[in-house]
């Protein structure tokens, strides 16, 4: 198979996860990772990471590599013959105690066939609990730069792919201000299997930049019960779209995967209000009025 | 169509849903519901009403009675031709402050297509923080006695049907304590229809004298914040299954129905801890031990 290798792969998201558990343990001045390593009975296993901090709240950095026979169910979910595989990655998300500072969630992820086939995944996207327009378009530029160092078609497709993909149907809102979703990236005409992973690897990299910023930007300001209370909502909406629609979340769910670490993302604390009213020209208001797809914030 | 009419069995279950949202503003003694009324633009609606109580910290009763063209997607699920249809049905999940106080859930429901199919469906299973063993029995011999008058194959089957049904199988846990669970009860050779009727209408007025008892034993205990947390703790894995797992909530949230009546279900507040542990000895380890399938509970 092309370069580079899945030996390579698979190193680079280990240092990957270190570097970032590093720079968030920095990052939050206090709280450190706590680490499982665990074993997948069928092959592979992982390094499931989870911070307690004083600026993260809950927050989790999971790595890991697993292997065996894809079962047919799934090969044909993917359009693939029955075949042998291995798949590895790196999966964040962030919950912070400062409801002005926004929920992220980043993903890298490669998987690969005994029948020649393999593809990269991936993503990062960000919720905040309230949208500021300057740091919107912080983030979509950051992403936008970060996609046309590699083709200039990357940030216009994957920004669609994650608004269509961080949706929620029955609330009919986005989960936050979406970012960038791709998924089977392989070779073609015009990229090798090395310019594919060359993204994946700024996209992987992207991830401390952009939430030091975001954090540096807003921890410090100061919050009211109020705020707390649409947190603690909107991170009602957070577990819906996980349980209810995210696809790796199901997946993990339904075939028996480690279950702490598909749950990792789950905030720390949520509330249902029965029909929670808005008021009206709140900052909530504001916030719930973006939650739609489809807005240009990159410059 | 047979006795009862749609009608009757429609009046029953609004008759239904004011006599229990009385009995239970009695017994939370402070407590009054919120009504909303709502309608369907395919064809019905219903009447939400929540209480936000002294003793029960959320509690939804929600009766609808819709018709309409049942979706094809829907109608080949359940192996009927192309047909109208009418469904009602009182719909109930109460949240009590009081962490020794358990967490119920009752449904009552009945199902008619314009090609002469009809049946009824429904149940009551209990959800406690901490098991208590006593009010287990309690509960499944009142249920027992409850199917008992009507035919004695009914609590065996329906409470093994409650077993399989509110399973968490990510967790390999029971939701709680099961109850009764039953669906697509028609006549047969030994049942009329009206006798599948005054089944349900039983199960329907067992719910107050079930949950007043369960209510008045438990309410004036004492509790501390690790009994909280725990409430906290296991209301998550109540999200878990509600939106996971749960065919009736899935199927609302598919298919446009009202979000916040469906979602009255939802705790006002739940936690989710990375690996939580459970201290060996404690009351938690006791309850987490019985939260497994077939238990006899009824003597």
């Amino acid at each position: 198979m092309d370069s580079p290798s899945r030996v390579e792969i698979k190193s680079f998201f280990m240092n990957l996860q270190d570097n970032i558990c590093k720079s968030l343990e920095s990052l939050d001045g206090k709280g450190t990772f706590h680490e499982d390593l665990w074993e997948r009975p069928e092959g592979g296993g992982g390094r499931s990471r989870v911070i307690l901090g004083d600026k993260i709240e809950k927050g989790g950095v999971n790595f890991s590599a697993v292997e065996g026979h894809l079962p047919e169910r799934i090969s044909n979910a993917l359009g693939l013959d029955p075949t042998d595989f291995f798949a590895t990655g790196v999966s964040i998300v962030l919950h912070p105690h400062n409801p002005l500072v926004p929920i992220i969630h980043m993903n890298v992820r490669y998987f690969e066939t005994s029948v020649g086939k393999y593809w990269f995944g991936g993503g990062i996207d960000v919720t905040p609990h309230y949208i500021v327009d300057e740091d919107a378009q912080f983030f979509h530029n950051y992403l936008k730069s970060t996609g046309d160092k590699h083709d200039p078609a990357y940030y216009p497709h994957h920004k669609k792919w994650a608004d269509d993909y961080f949706y929620i149907p029955h609330r009919k809102e986005t989960r936050g201000i979406g970012g960038i979703f791709f998924d089977r990236l392989e070779a073609d005409e015009t990229h090798t299997k090395q310019d594919r992973f060359d993204y994946v690897k700024d996209v992987g990299e992207a991830f401390v930049p952009i939430y030091t910023e975001l954090m540096n930007r807003n921890n410090s300001k100061s919050y009211t019960d109020d705020h707390k209370s649409w947190q603690m909502h909107r991170r009602g909406r957070y577990v819906e779209f996980n349980l209810v629609w995210d696809k790796g979340t199901k997946f993990g769910l339904q075939t028996n995967g480690r279950i702490e670490s598909i749950l990792m993302s789950m905030p720390p604390m949520a509330n249902w209000t029965y029909n929670h009213e808005i008021k009206s020209g709140s900052a909530e208001e504001l916030t719930q009025s973006k939650l739609i797809k489809g807005i240009d914030w990159a410059l």
